[in-house]
């Protein structure tokens, strides 16, 4: 068989016609979403209550976004630690907003043990002061924070957190809003309204840094207005991706909490001048929903698509084994190209790659690695043996035709190779972004417009981000709740002025992201 | 000053007759493991009922202890998971032992709101099913595996998850017994018992191998007596590891669940001979628990005293600066210090070394990381800058004479040292264990009294292990309940017999090892 026919015979598996997911993003995107994560075998709701069961491909995923993110925190001076799960309720309800922020939605422990009645395990035990199960953790490390910090000389604390967090959704989907999730908080302490704010947006960096450069996510950086604040902060910065339905999705948040916090937790120290008053606080976090951010962003008709940073497995071999009597020569060579590939760097960490030896059609495993959106598969069958070769599909380019290159070159090149396909997926990306972003609107009918005849699936209606003023007035949102749109960030960048508000036609000092959002 | 002058100019700080710790081991043991804790900063008990908060110091320990575990369970062929926080009561209930062994403590959730009366939070939306916070997963994995497993070909299943559990703890003690705790939790799947026992033990022997080469544990590996094994577990196994106060703390467990948690959860599968049959499970756990253990098997009167291998700085450097010119040369050379010794390897890694240069006493610094437990403190005052060398003082020696080192020598050697560190400490803790372990005892009389005679400080009275024999009988487990003594295991190394059971007096097929216990 010559390499071209070779070709031919594996291609016959994947007619573009087919999609290896069902329903496409066109035909139902929500549906898409789910069924993407089903066959990539992400992660699935559990019979518990909203809770997700993160998978082994979604929990190695999550995996490298701590490994990446947690060297960033302690390039940046941060220590992690570990504070308790529940707040009591005394806690929560001295920050006013925050109370109101997160009270709503909560899970509430009231009894310590059970008993049996007629064969029935029921609660027993009540505690005299409930206790939440904590919906994201200033209150409880604020208490810690007061005893920690004396004097000027204790500041900055610098601490994060990796935990698990409940919030008590009532429409739960996987990754995007679950009632339990899994995310890092950090939490911090400073002398000054600068120092802090410093913090704030050097961390704001950290997330768009990470975002751009590792999830391959051209976020837009920028500040919340203050009805979007996190509750009981002074300033809340964000990093919204877009997704392929043109909606927004905020993936990462850094605030900024003035002495709010500080004065409900006590947090005083003596400062330099030898007073004593309340330090200034931080917040940044982000979750397993980034997860989400990468499905929809990336993932195309045909499943998963990882930026190589992200993949659990880089490169898989998939060994093409017809005959018997060339097995043992072809899983040789096969694992010999891991072993290769494994000294080989990308990123500053080994090449993560594998044979998949499964008693299994070579076609379904394939497909099944197509489906998780490793980077790049390549099979090897008793010809490529015998011609030193490897053929090599790049997941990014699933339609692309195959390529048969010599080992040598497939190796020596491959870290190279996975730097263009994280290169690709943020251009492609960017470009969707940048096709999708209207700065042409121009006042609110073509503003309800756009957003009216985007329709139900903003995938195929060309829903996208709205760029445009905003005089700042509270209430001309009240037009936006109608449409189903917010205010997504007041961007870093911004254009030179001046904007018109696109609400109420009133000249605007900046201008603003509007975007219907997950 | 010569160097032997400046080397007691610097010991004057530390006269022996003084301890960092106060309390002393032999004053109030249990008094000086707290303030042990306090001194090295490593954890607090929290406002939070039980709850403890997990310092830097503390979770770098953690970090080290995961990353050290986690990198055995992936070579062993284990894939890292999540599953729900939150069990619902059903589940909990369909395996009977296991119910008993845990409703008896656990946080249950019984509300998702709250809402505000006359000003005060209280519960609201009461749940259909109430939730228990997991104490163990068992069951909220089971119902996950039992979709996962199908057929022979989905097996083995190996599973693991890093997560945090509550146990409703009455007497809480910081890492020994906390109502929230941090730990790993295996769950394996197989096809058979024999595949199951193998897995079983395959990780009981991952544990030894972690508790004695990484953490310095010379523990003894073993099998649980029935009435001490987890609830609903045919077989466990236990490394036991002993505290200087004699006491037995059992630091990692794995169980063989047989089909009891498969017929409880329907983990069913078609086999290879096309009949559909109960799967066997296994699970295994070790917990923050461990630093505990390292902290009162290596501790001394001058604080914590860590195995390099799970030392979150190996080598902390304090500059000696009296005179204001001197600083910058010092700070220079220190910091260069610093980055040849992290160009060094040791255990696979690169040295974790560090400047202290806080603007505080040096004499301060030094006895902060002493108490910290730093397995090597390094000096550096003008002189040394001149002389291009190092004063070394070793933690696991600490009244012994300090060393001045030509620099390049040191940083040369320091892979070396630190193994030697490694090995002094389980050196120390085996001697430790040897003495205190009792073959001689013979009869019940003399088995009440070695018991009575240790008092309540057993640092002092010379508690410790007693190995004999014990004829099986649960009955004469009632004459161990008085003394508060425990079958901690049949240990896997057993001598050879005949053996006499030192409780009833008749012949005994195999020896166990008797133990006040954490």
């Amino acid at each position: 068989m010559t390499a071209q026919a070779q070709t031919s015979a594996l291609t016959k598996h994947a007619p573009k016609t087919r999609t290896a997911i069902t329903p496409t993003r066109a035909e139902n995107y929500a549906e898409w979403y789910q069924q993407v994560i089903k066959g990539a075998d992400m992660a699935e709701l559990s019979g518990v209550r909203g809770c997700m069961v993160i998978k082994p491909w979604g929990y190695g995923i999550w995996e490298l976004i701590q490994s990446e993110l947690d060297h960033r925190f302690k390039e940046t001076g941060h220590d992690n630690a570990y504070f308790p799960l529940f707040i009591p309720l005394s806690y929560l309800q001295k920050e006013a907003d925050h109370v109101e922020g997160f009270a709503k939605e909560c899970a509430v422990v009231t009894h310590h043990r059970l008993k049996t009645i007629d064969g029935k395990l029921v609660p027993d035990g009540a505690l005299e002061e409930p206790l939440i199960v904590r919906p994201t953790s200033e209150t409880v490390i604020g208490e810690a924070f007061a005893n920690w910090v004396q004097s000027y000389r204790d500041l900055p604390l610098l601490i994060n957190q990796w935990a698990n967090v409940v919030r008590w959704e009532m429409r739960p989907r996987i990754f995007l809003r679950t009632v339990e999730f899994l995310w890092q908080e950090g939490h911090t302490v400073h002398e000054s309204m600068d120092d802090a704010m410093l913090e704030t947006k050097k961390m704001h960096g950290v997330y768009q840094d990470f975002a751009v450069n590792v999830a391959a996510l051209p976020v837009v950086p920028g500040e919340k207005i203050a009805p979007e604040r996190f509750p009981g902060a002074m300033n809340t910065f964000t990093i919204e991706a877009m997704m392929q339905d043109g909606r927004a999705l905020q993936a990462g948040t850094s605030h900024y909490l003035g002495q709010n916090f500080a004065r409900a937790a006590n947090i005083k120290f003596q400062n330099r001048a030898g007073d004593v008053v309340l330090a200034h606080t931080t917040s940044w976090g982000l979750s397993t929903r980034m997860i989400g951010a990468i499905i929809m962003a990336h993932a195309d008709d045909d499943g998963l698509k990882l930026p190589p940073k992200l993949a659990p497995q880089q490169v898989v071999v998939v060994p093409i084994l017809r005959d018997d009597a060339d097995h043992q020569a072809v899983l040789a060579y096969a694992e010999s190209v891991v072993a290769q590939l494994k000294q080989q760097q990308f990123g500053g960490k080994p090449v993560r790659a594998r044979v998949d030896g499964r008693d299994m059609a070579s076609a379904d495993k394939r497909w099944q690695w197509i489906k998780k959106g490793v980077p790049l598969i390549v099979e090897i069958g008793p010809r490529d043996v015998a011609n030193d070769q490897v053929c090599v599909q790049r997941r990014d380019n699933i339609s692309g035709q195959k390529r048969f290159v010599k080992r040598d070159e497939f190796v020596g090149s491959v870290a190279a190779e996975l730097a263009e396909i994280q290169a690709a997926l943020l251009a492609a990306a960017t470009q969707f972004r940048e096709a999708r972003t209207r700065t042409d609107i121009q006042n609110y009918d073509q503003f309800k417009k756009f957003f009216e005849d985007a329709g139900e699936n903003g995938y195929v209606g060309n829903l996208g981000f709205v760029r445009g003023g905003w005089c700042g007035c509270e209430d001309s949102l009240t037009k936006l709740d109608a449409l189903a749109v917010t205010i997504r960030c007041i961007p870093d960048a911004q254009r030179a002025g001046p904007f018109t508000c696109l609400l109420t036609g009133k000249p605007a000092d900046q201008e603003v992201i509007f975007a219907k959002a997950y």
